[in-house]
This record gives structure tokens, C-alpha cells and sequence, in this order.
């Protein structure tokens, strides 16, 4: 179908539930194939048509890029390996996000740094949302400074890895719901309050929440933003439009609210936005929602993929 | 068991979950017996042993009180006839709510005017959470008015009543998540500050976002409350036992979080609280945990009737 | 993409959980695209990025194909009516589906008959995964007529359509099972049988029960299979793969069995075996599992429509 | 509330799902109180007011009675201890359900033999379901034993327990069904078959394949019975109806089927039937449901303990 040969790719940590979003989204892509993919105590079996290896056995030298979707705190090691073989990264671990080696891959406001990054460091998931949320306001200077943004972001399971805890098991997820991490312990905050500041120049507070869903995929964060003036509802909208016009994967909603079944197994990024009523001061409030294991880690690391390789940058995306 | 007497008890609306719930909680209740219970279309079907009447056609004089679970709107006319039947009634619809003839039921709180009162209006279940979470801080006067308090609050399905729509089917909610009434557009929020004014003093500004959660029963809110002076974890649990140390429906978590689990079933608030780092003014972070269709309904309503009638307050609920 | 002209397709009854998801595929697929959607009570909505109308305002001559997920009962009118107007069509109700006019379009089994059908009828959800796991048997004499066979099937609640119906509510379908037309009262069976009797030639007793699954998508089937004479699991699962070996929608398991999550999104077919130890007589178990809303209904649709047209049997579907 | 003494229970294995279910109910039983509760790894923690202590530090002598919810093969040994010490003990674990030393407790069959026991083993749960749907066909030479009786079992996951598996986490389960153990291989098929011959007298063939559902409690079981002779659905309804008559924990339906919700948190079977039409042989399709961890463990448990002590059976029970 192309005249030019197909990318190999090498996954990394390709037995959880990013890695094998990761697999899944390469099938289908027409310009990257998968060179190997790699898993430990999965090594030797048979995901979506690849038989993982261990990392220390695979063909590094095959693959033109390297996805690493390895645990926080175990991707490091092995991406600087990649490094040091020459091997262009995007790395999906927290492992680099506050790193200057890397580039922050938030495609829609780092697109211009990715075309020659050697090393990308794909956002968190809840990050994605927030940002993505946020920055178009912060960067007309629409955010009140002077208090705080809340933000309550909800997951599915997925997003707490594929490991066995008792935590996660369905007889304690189903028909259940909790808030985790609360009071700003969250470790996803730090990378929220770098790239507000970056890309938005936000530098006030923030109040982060996340809570576990019994669902299998999808983030939805509501957004509590502090004005420093009146916008409406329609006005909110066309901003978010225009800021975000030419972009394929992000859909600004107009008198309607996303939920998770408008975003999951999508690229997507879907906002919508209300004015409050009744309270005295100017208030927006927000609704981003993402499927964590695309937008949220494995579709927006293939995006920046394909950015870092002169690719279409939706190619084997359903945005 | 008893040597007095049952007492006998009418419920309307009893197809409904509340209804339903009613007749559960009464069936199992050592001190009341159904006196009959209504319905419209479903008139003439039988529910834990008890066949549903048409109101119009239902026993009035049978029974000693009255415990109306019609919907909004509905309910107000036939709260209205057992009045003027001389009938007490707890209304669980917001029909009497904002209404100077009935008495606020949030049990814990106004609890010296149900003795004697003739007409209670059950609280809503959003508000019944919330109220508990904010009136001990707000009678410390530790609420900042000056920022905006924020309550985040997901629900079970049952909350949205039985009649079919499409919204409510397994088909879409299943996996989904999504905001609702967002921009403070909620019924529940005028009774909401109508209280916790009257009980709290507490007059600033809200803001509150239901949304709908892929759960059978149960609400959780989170509460952001910006504070007047710092307070740290372990105080402001140690503030929350003192105003509940003697309630038996009021469960305060030490070093924990409520989680739906915690609640459902039960005719139980469950409150936990965490701290807010990393921001420049102090604030609390407060989680409330209830069963929509208990503690926010038809549990707090029987808990209501008990008061009235003078019996032990929790006969026939478990805590 | 293509250098051929995209065959444009009218869907019929494009607001239910099976029309909207021959938008999804029709969406995707190389060679078509949707010429009108059709919805009575939903006309006017957007879907997918298609206007619905009703389908008497459709422009019916754009269309070069009908696919009509009508209700069964309302699709026979229209479905004449476009063979009236020339249009070849693929009807997914039930109402051609036991009748001459119609080539029954279970594509493995009657692919000859179908690029010159003038009229597809698509087979029943249940009734595709138990004949593709029942025919290669029966083709080959191995099921003992003297014995019944016993079909149990468990569907997602999207087979029961997206009418609003009390029964399938969230609150009613979340944490419940149950089994449903039990006692061989399901519509289905009739074309079970008939297919049954003209592909494999087996004429003996069918029992077939049919369950509700708490689960949105995906049907599996646990069938009991008499046999002629014994088979272990490794000669049953090469007869299949013999029979199946060019199939690109069947996937025979070898030392494994099908769940939904092998063939949600999926026109597929996965079928796995085993032999029953602590039996006097030999006997089968055969699991199969489809997504009904792609092999089950729509997929299906797609794939007898490419057959139709001469296009690859695949295209625009993820096997 | 009683003018006898509680009566002191040990329970061993408190921390699993069926152990938290024991004590659950004897936290509500008028006669009975919890004299310690035993965990090995989660020693120290606090469930329903209880402190886990280690087995080998438990008071022993303190306990009247002993529960034992510890896994197969574990089970044995403690029990062996508390009948060495002189202990009446019921295990709940299927250490002893094939042995001669003890009572096989299905309580509405096996009831005088309980009162005096020494050793209860308290029946699986698939078993408890099946046996109670079969026997009283058994007892009157109704099930034809030249044909295979066939039962489709499906459970919620608390039946698998709750060590920490990948299988059966929410992001595997949620939206999954499948089968397991098919093949007449499943550890409860010898228990079943042997209680059937004892109580019912049948020796005939049985095929049982059990499916995980994703729900977190209850178990249906669709069983299909071969009959000697003809009987519709009303005579069969009449004929369980006269075997259970006087049984508090067993609903049989008439006209209508059983679903988990008829059974969930309740100590009780429910049973529907219906004749199958269309077939050249008589048969009926049984519907059973239960609670897993009620009547199918610690609810029939305790039930059992009330035989053994002289208690009114359902003390501590709702059926």
C-alpha cells in the first residue's frame, strides 16, 4: 500500500495494558510494523501475533525506534541503553516527563520540538487531559491566579497497570467508587504544574483528585477553573475551537458534555465547558475526557511517533 | 417481640427504587408493618408481600403515618390529603424541601423539631451527603467565603429513578461516565445552601457537579472547602468525631477514605478528610460516602419516622 | 485511496445499537460510503457525521445497496419496497430470514449464493456462532441424532436493542443474570434448524436457551454436542481448522477457549473444544463465542455485502 | 434479647470473601457472637469490628463452635486440631466433602443427621444449587438415566476467591464472560455426583461446565433434565413445591424464572422450571439460583451450625 518500506518498531514492556494498546494500535498502522516486543516474566508468549522477548534477547539493532511502555522506575535504564545505541525514544514512563533531556510529547503544543527529538517523554494520562483542558485559557491569561483550580479527574482500572493486587481484583472495583491519592499526592501534580507554566504560563495553584471507576478505559476530569472574567458558555466554546481549529485529534463539544463513550478507543481528547451560575465571582467549568490508554499513553505516543518520523500524524490513529 | 403494637405504616410510590427500599427496610423493621403500598401502573403487582394499590384506592385510615416516595410534583398533592387526614407524612420527594410547613429531615441536625413535627421533608441525597461534610466545619466558622466551596459528587443509577430512557439503559452506561446539570444547575443545590446556611451560618458560594456512575447505588462527593486556618489531617478528623461522636449513622474514617463498600447497605455517611499540600492558602479536602437509596432516602426516612414516633432511632436500620 | 468510485450504501433504521454500528464499520471501509441513515423517531439527529432521516425522505436512487436494520416486522415493507426500486439489499431482521426469497447469509456457508442475490438475509446473532460451531460437526456425521444437542447462550444487552425498556435499565441488568425464552421458545431456533438441516444435513433434537449477560457486547455459546464416536480435543480442533483454514473470520483455539474479549470489535468467530471425561457415551463441548454486534449483525452485513459486490470480503472489517 | 448465653464461634480464614461473609452474618445472629476470627498475612487488621489474629494464636477454648472458611487443603489440618480439642466444627473448605467423617450439610436434605455431628462438611457451591434442583426429580425416578443431564453453571468471581490473580482483575473480567473447567474436569462434579446417588438415587451421566460471570456475587445454573415421563411446567412446579413446602430457605417459582437479584444477600435458593417444546423426548430445563457466598457458603454454614445447636435454623439468616 506504501512505496516506501514500513518503520520497525521495538515495544518495550509490551504485556500490560499499554504495551498491548501499543501492539494492537501498530497492527493496524500502515507505515510501522512491529521489530520485536518485549515483556519479562511474559517472555515466550503470544501477543497479537508477536512473541515477546525478553529485553536483554531482542534484536535492538532491528528496530528504528524504540516505545517504551516499561514500569516508572525500570525505563530509564533501558531507554538510556536505547540512547546510548542511537535508538530515537518515546519514552511512556513517568521516567523522563521532568527530565530537559527529553521532549514533553503533548503533541498539540510540542509538535514543533518533535520532528528532531531524540527522546520523547510521552505525557501521563491524567496530565493529557488536564493540560489539554487548560492551556488554551491560561495562554489568554483567562485563569484567576489568585485561587485555586480544582480538578477531579475519575479513571478507569486500566490505568493501575495489569499487575495482580487484591485492590484491583473485580469483586473490589465492581459497584465501587473512591477518591486516591488525594490532598495533592498525586505524582502526575509536579508534571501538570511544569507544563501549565510552560506552555500556559499558569504558575497559581492547583488542586488534583484522581478516583478509580469501575470501568475498564476512559478518564474524565471535571475542571474547576477561576476567571478573571465573564466568559459564556458559547464564547468558552469558540475559543477552545479556535485554539484548537486544525487539530484532528482533539473535539471541542458545542452545547454538549462528553463522556467516556465519546472518546474511548479514540485519540481523542473531547472538552466541553459551562458557565456557573450563582456564585459571585467568574467561574468555567470544564469536562475533558480521554481513554487513558490512548490519548492517555499508547495512541499519543504512536502520534508523536509519527511526528518524529515525518509521518502523517494520525497514521494508524482513529482520532 | 414487642409488646405494643406495630405500627402501621402507608408508603406511596412504592414501584420506584426508594418505594422499594422502603418496603425493604419496613419489612425488616421490628416496631412498623406496611399498611398498605401504592402504585400506579404497576398497581395490582405484589412486592416482598405486599400487592400495590392505586393511591386513590389505598387505606388511608389504616395507617398511622404516611412516607411518600412519588415523584416530584406528584407527591405535594397527595402529602397534601394525608394532611388534611390528619396523617403525619415524611415526604421524599423535594416537594416540601424549600417549604416553611415542613420540617428539614437531616436527621442528625434537626433532630429536637421532628418530635413533634406533622410533615417532614426528607433531604435529597446529594444534599444529605454534602450537609454532613460541611455543617461542623462550617459552624467552627473554618469555611472561607471568600473562596468558593466545590462539590464534586458522582451517583449510582438507582438515583435516577426506574422509568425507562434510553440514557439509563445498562447498554449506555455501562463503561460510561459523564457529568450532568453542570454550571450549578442542579435542583438540589438551592436546598443545599438553604441549609447549610440555616444549620451552618454558612453563606458563600458553591459550586456543584453531579455526575452519573456505572454503580447500582451509592454517592460519593468530594468536597473541596477552602478554610479559614490551617488545619491539618488528624485535627480535622478529630473535629469531625467530636460533632458525631454520639450518631450512630455517622462513621468517621482515622487515616482512611470512605469508599462506596463502606456505605452500601447501610444507613451510614462515612467522612474522611485529607489536606491539601502543596498550596498557598489552607484547605481541606472532605470525601462523604452514602447509599443514595439508605441514608440518602429511604433509610434517612425511616430514621425520620422513628424520631417521630418516639422509637429507638435506628429500629429496623443497620448503620 | 482507491481508484475505483466508492459504492455508496443506504442504511436503513440507523438510530439502534446495530445500525449505529454499521455507521462505525461503513465509516472505516475502503470502498463504500453511507449514501443515507435512516431513523424515525431519532430523524434529524447526527450520527457518526451522518444526518438521519426518515426513511421515507431517504433519496433511496443514490444508493447502489440497502443494509436495513429495521425492526423485525417494519423491515420486510421497506426491504420489498427497495426491491421494488431495483436495490439489492442485506436485511438484517428476522423477516426474510426463513423465507425463499432470501439467500441466508451465512457467509462461510453460502458464499457461492451470494454475489448474485438480489436479497441477503442476514442470519440471527445466536444463530450465527452455534452453526458456524455446529455445521463442520454435522457436515461430517459426528452428531448423534438419537441424543439432543443442548445450546446455552449468554448474550450482551445490546441484543436486546436500545428501545427504553424497564428490563434492561442499568439497575436491573448491572450484577443480574438471567436466562430468558427458556423451554425452546426463542424465535431463533426455526432458522437454527433450518440451516442446521440444509448445511450439515443434521435433523435431530435441538435445546436452546438463551441468557442476559451484564456485559454490553458479545455472545457466548456453550454447546453440548453427542458425537457419533469419540473425538479428543486435538482431532475436534483439527477438524475445524480444516474446515476453516481459508476463513479469514473463524478462529479455531488449539489448548484454549474463547471469552468475549477474543471477538468484541471483531468479525470473528472463535471457537474452542472439549471432550467430556466421566461419560458413558462420547460426547463434545464445543465454546463459541461472536460479538453481536459485528459477526452477529452488522460485520456480517458488511461481509455478505462485499461478496455481493465483489470487493474482499474483508474490507472495512478487523477479523 | 435472649435470656440463654451467645454462643462463642471461631471462624478460621476470616479474611477471604466467604470468612467476611461468616462474619457478616454472626454479626447479626440473635444467639451467636464471634469468639475470634483467624488470617494469616492480613493478622492485625480489623474486619467488622473483629482483630484477625494468627490461627495458631486463637483462643480456642474460648469458641464453642468452630467455622473453618480456610482454602482446600489448608482447611484439613485446623480442622483435624479443632476436633482433636474436642471442637464441633463445620468446614467450609471441600477437604471433607468426600470423606465418611463427616456430614455432608445440605441442610434440607440432610437434616437429622446434623443435630448430633461432630464434623459438618458444608457443600460446595455449584453443588448446593444442582442438588437442591435435582434431587427431588431424582427421588421420583424422573430424570432418565440413559441421557445425559446437562448443567450450565455460571458464578460471580467472589467464588474464585480473593488472592490476587490476573484473571481476575476488574480489567480483565469487567465486560468478559467465559467457561472454565469444561469437560467434566471441575473438582465439584464428584461431590455432586455422589450426594445425588445418596439423597436421589441417580447414577446416570452429568456434564457440568462451569462459566465465570462478571458480577461479584450469585451463581444461576440452567440444568437440563432428561425425564422418564412427561411433565409441564405446572406439574413440575407442583411437585418442587410439595418437596420444599416446609423449607424456609427454598423459593420455587411459578410461572416465572429466578435471576442472581431474587437471591443476592439472602440465604436461599431459587427454583423455576419449564417443558421444553419442539424435542421427540420429554425433558425440562431447571432454573436455580443462589447466593455463593450465602446459601452456597457461609449463609447454608451457619444454617447448618443452628441444626447442630438446637437454634431456630434461620437465626441470623434472611432467606
Amino acid at each position: 500500500m506504501n512505496n516506501h518500506a514500513s518503520i520497525p518498531v521495538g515495544v518495550l514492556g509490551a504485556s500490560g495494558y499499554v504495551g498491548q494498546e501499543l501492539l494492537r494500535l501498530l497492527h493496524g498502522h500502515p507505515d510501522a510494523t512491529v521489530a520485536f516486543a518485549t515483556a519479562e516474566s511474559a517472555a515466550g508468549e503470544w501477543v497479537d501475533g508477536h512473541e515477546l522477548t525478553k529485553a536483554d534477547d531482542a534484536p535492538w539493532q532491528q528496530a528504528e525506534i524504540i516505545l517504551s511502555a516499561l514500569p516508572h522506575g525500570v525505563s530509564a535504564r533501558y531507554v538510556n541503553e536505547a540512547r546510548a545505541g542511537g535508538k530515537r525514544t518515546v519514552d511512556l514512563s513517568a521516567d523522563f516527563r521532568l527530565s530537559p533531556d527529553a521532549v514533553y510529547g503533548l503533541t498539540e503544543f510540542t509538535r514543533p520540538r518533535l520532528a528532531d527529538a531524540e527522546l520523547v517523554a510521552n505525557p501521563g494520562c491524567y496530565p493529557t487531559a488536564a493540560l489539554l483542558a487548560l492551556i488554551p485559557l491560561a495562554q489568554l491569561g483567562l485563569i484567576d491566579p489568585s485561587r485555586e483550580v480544582i480538578i477531579d479527574a475519575a479513571s478507569g482500572v486500566t490505568g493501575a497497570g495489569r499487575n495482580p493486587k487484591r485492590e484491583l481484583l473485580f469483586g473490589e472495583v465492581a459497584e465501587d467508587y473512591r477518591a486516591y491519592a488525594i490532598g495533592n499526592t498525586h505524582r502526575h501534580l509536579a508534571e501538570l504544574k511544569q507544563s501549565l507554566s510552560r506552555e500556559g504560563g499558569f504558575t497559581g495553584d492547583l488542586v488534583f483528585t484522581p478516583h478509580l471507576l469501575p470501568v475498564k478505559r476512559g478518564i474524565l476530569e471535571t475542571i474547576h477553573v477561576p476567571l478573571t472574567r465573564v466568559l459564556d458558555q458559547s464564547t468558552a466554546e469558540g475559543l477552545y475551537s479556535a485554539t484548537y481549529d486544525a487539530e484532528p485529534c482533539v473535539q471541542v463539544m458545542h452545547g454538549a458534555l462528553p463522556s467516556l463513550k465519546d472518546v474511548v478507543y479514540r485519540n481523542r481528547v473531547a472538552i466541553g465547558v459551562a458557565e456557573v451560575a450563582d456564585v459571585r465571582r467568574p467561574r468555567l467549568t470544564v469536562i475533558a475526557a480521554i481513554d487513558n490508554l490512548v490519548k492517555g499513553a499508547a495512541g499519543q505516543a504512536i502520534q508523536n511517533m509519527n511526528v518524529m518520523l515525518g509521518l502523517p500524524e494520525t497514521a494508524g490513529l482513529a482520532c
